[in-house]
């Protein structure tokens, strides 16, 4: 948790529970340095778990390394907890006057034009603002646990908050891999809880009359529309279903049946210790089998798994991993080598042997091969104007078993770049610079109209030229030309 | 559309929208026969579309192939239409008075002791079976769109309905690939549709009061809760969210949100042209770039890389997918060399270059080498006994380009398979038996726990000597010892 490499940039929490602690872990993981101020004594041991948990999984989001951990550092007066931060978090329990006192406390010290935002789930922006020295530098920052993979964050101003600021806290918000939803009017529950209240009641009444267990309804979701809305949401999904007919067609068939005495619309069950019991009882049958903690990381694997798949089309979660991931530095080189991948291993990508399976040492390859395109001018704007290269032969030699949450860095070097061949040597490297791997491959240059080879284009053949000069003077890799046997 | 192998499985399919073209688009890439009988002239049109979607879909969940498909007939007459089938499923508008009228119609030609199924989300089966001469043959098969890859399928009773044909139908089901959850208790629509209904109703009150447009609903759904609920529902979410301290304690934290105003409980918005008009106009501002056909390809794509993604963990969807895969047959042989994969390639693995990426030839690969090591008897049962085979070495040759939906298998050839080592070739082939890649490989075996290179087992050594008698008579491979350059 520390680093000799500290970053000016520096955000504030105050209050770390399950929420606070996924704020920390989410500021932290993106390089900031993050102050906790929480009175709670087991404070440091909860955020703690949080951020292992969260180690585990952000970095998995992507195919380029974070940027090097922030310093945390835990505070026991608000004054220097908030000194100089560039974002204020407060996520202290859900009582208006606690809130209040926390809010004045932090504008008693907080640079006036940092922006400070609020977890809270209930309560408006206004009434955050009641009594405040300078209401307009308080907003709804409404997070989703787990914080630090799920991306939406529910921006709610007043009309005592200024425009300029609400963008400028978004930005920073983007630049930390979330995606702020801004709320245009105030709401009780803002949008998304608004939604989620509407099922939990519906489900809660499932339970009191018996139709449905806990765990049914919970298939009923996963099984069927939960898949759809991870994606696309309700009204995309609508659209879809009203086929080309339109949006029109669509509620012009389905409305009516709103009027039909579906959901319970009157009335709250009551929580009654019976129903509560009931509820818990059909939990614990349903997941007791699995502690918190495997809960936790089960849903995670699962999180970073469904999201990566989304990274594909770049819908929804996917997008804001993209879009960050672009924003993500690229290295350096070692040894006069170019730095091609620097990337942590996600859960997913080992296999029954506990390993990293051998498909993805060439996952690594490919993105190595598709950087160093890049870096001689085979780029994605090349590619559009028609023309690529095509991996022809790989010869993998598998050194060291990688497991996940490992980080990986590849060398790339280029062993012939004349005329339509591309020969290059990528090194798979620990962190400790030992190879775990090594992939010798051949490329050809291909009109991709006509899918046959050509010639590259000048410039890239004058980039390879220029690398070329630079890399004849190391020395060849002993496993250049291997064969198997 | 047409089979050289009828298999004796038939299903018949009374109406073909976009729901009845799921539901045989579903049997008919199971392997199952489908007779449709539907009056619309644009019937067979339609189905053939929802076919060509899931051709492209449904297969590219699994790493195995489906079954051969089954062969699709339309009918005039409801007759020839059910006779002989094992599963009938009704799929005609949510009228009560035509589905009584259809009902009777099917029942008159119906095998007695095969269940019918109705795809209704308005109706319950006792409703159905009013008037009926079976009634206990008539039960609700609620699907989700798109039907040939949501696994959900809501199964209602009546007090009518023999359970031990419910029994039977459920395993039908399974049989293709969906995930029956039988509702205990008759209810208006379901249960999903029931928190469907929920969301839905507070959505278009939040569209009508201005506080959010279809786009920053679906936004609050996709980048938040809905990618939780993908995987693990409603109830199993709340239960991390209560932490250790369980679900009665979360319970009584947010039990008493219930009782605050924050959904819409009382009404529902009168559907006025003015709120239809907006809402069709905020869908086209959010999708109105794309048609409807690219719209489900997009939610298609997402749809099988997330639950591929979820096969990972087994999570909801994923298992149904991965219990259905364990089901399905495996292949014979080929030139007397074993087939160790034969599956079709998932949109997914396909990169920039409009082909399918370079890793995947190796985790296909992989997967031959995994079925091997099964054939050899060095199977799941045998690493978790504490051996294995790591691969060390692989040289890859990439004769073609492969694109989604190609059908390939691969075939393993045994080079030598003495003490610690086993060297195999395995060729990667198009549908019409043109060799796509070679991929030469050489594995250790080793001790799970040690991570050294040990002996294998005296059952896989006596398998690998035999089989080495049978491929010592092939021909080696050209490409057999090949090095780059």
């Amino acid at each position: 948790m520390s680093s000799t490499n500290p970053n000016p940039k520096k955000a504030a929490v105050v209050g770390g529970g399950v929420i606070g602690g996924g704020w920390v872990a989410r500021f932290l993981l993106n390089g900031w340095n993050v102050s906790v101020f929480d009175p709670d004594p087991q404070a440091e041991r909860k955020i703690g778990e949080v951020i292992e948990n969260a180690r585990r999984s952000l970095p998995a989001l992507y195919d380029r390394a974070l940027p090097e951990e922030g310093i945390l550092t835990f505070h026991n007066d608000m004054a220097s907890t908030v000194a100089d931060a560039a974002w204020i978090q407060e996520s202290a329990p859900e009582q208006l006057a606690l809130k209040h006192k926390i809010l004045a406390d932090i504008q008693a010290h907080a640079p006036k034009d940092c922006l400070i935002g609020s977890s809270t789930s209930g309560f408006k922006p206004s009434e955050l603002q009641e009594e405040s020295i300078n209401p307009g530098q308080i907003v709804v920052a409404h997070p989703f646990n787990p914080v630090y993979l799920l991306p939406l964050i529910e921006v709610v101003p007043s009309k005592a908050t200024d425009a300029a600021a609400v963008d400028a806290g978004c930005e920073i918000l983007r630049s930390v891999g979330l995606k702020p939803l801004v709320v245009r009017k105030e709401i009780d529950a803002h949008i998304a809880d608004r939604l989620l209240e509407a099922v939990w009641r519906e489900g809660l009444w499932l339970v009191h009359d018996g139709v449905a267990t806990t765990q049914e309804i919970d298939d009923a979701i996963r099984f069927g529309f939960g898949l759809r809305w991870a994606q696309m949401g309700l009204f995309e999904t609508y659209r879809i279903a009203g086929g080309e007919a339109g949006m029109e067609h669509f509620i012009g068939q389905f409305g009516p049946a709103l009027k039909w005495p579906w959901t319970k619309l009157m009335d709250v069950p009551e929580l009654t210790p019976e129903l509560t019991a009931r509820i818990a009882q059909q939990s614990d049958d349903q997941s007791g089998h699995m502690t918190i903690r495997e809960l936790e990381r089960l849903r995670d694997d699962n999180l970073v798994g469904m999201m990566r798949a989304l990274k594909k089309s770049g819908s929804g979660a996917g997008g804001t991993i993209n879009d960050h991931e672009a924003s993500l530095q690229n290295h350096g080189s070692i040894d006069h080598l170019p730095v091609t991948v620097d990337r942590q291993i996600p859960q997913s990508w080992t296999d029954y042997n506990g390993h990293m399976n051998e498909a993805h040492y060439v996952e690594i390859s490919a993105q190595a091969s598709d950087r160093f395109m890049e870096l001689i001018g085979a780029d994605a704007e090349y590619i559009t104007a028609g023309s690529s290269y095509f991996t022809v032969e790989n010869h993998v030699c598998y050194v060291q078993e990688i497991t996940a949450g490992d980080r990986i860095s590849v060398t790339t070097q280029l062993i012939k770049g004349e005329g339509k061949k591309l020969h290059l040597f990528h090194r798979l490297m620990m962190i400790d610079g030992q190879v775990a791997a090594t992939v010798e491959t051949m490329l050809l240059h291909v009109d991709l109209k006509t899918r046959r080879t050509s010639e590259p284009g000048g410039i890239v053949a004058t980039n390879l030229a220029e690398i070329a000069v630079l890399h004849d003077r190391l020395a060849k890799p002993e496993q250049l030309g291997r064969a198997i046997g």
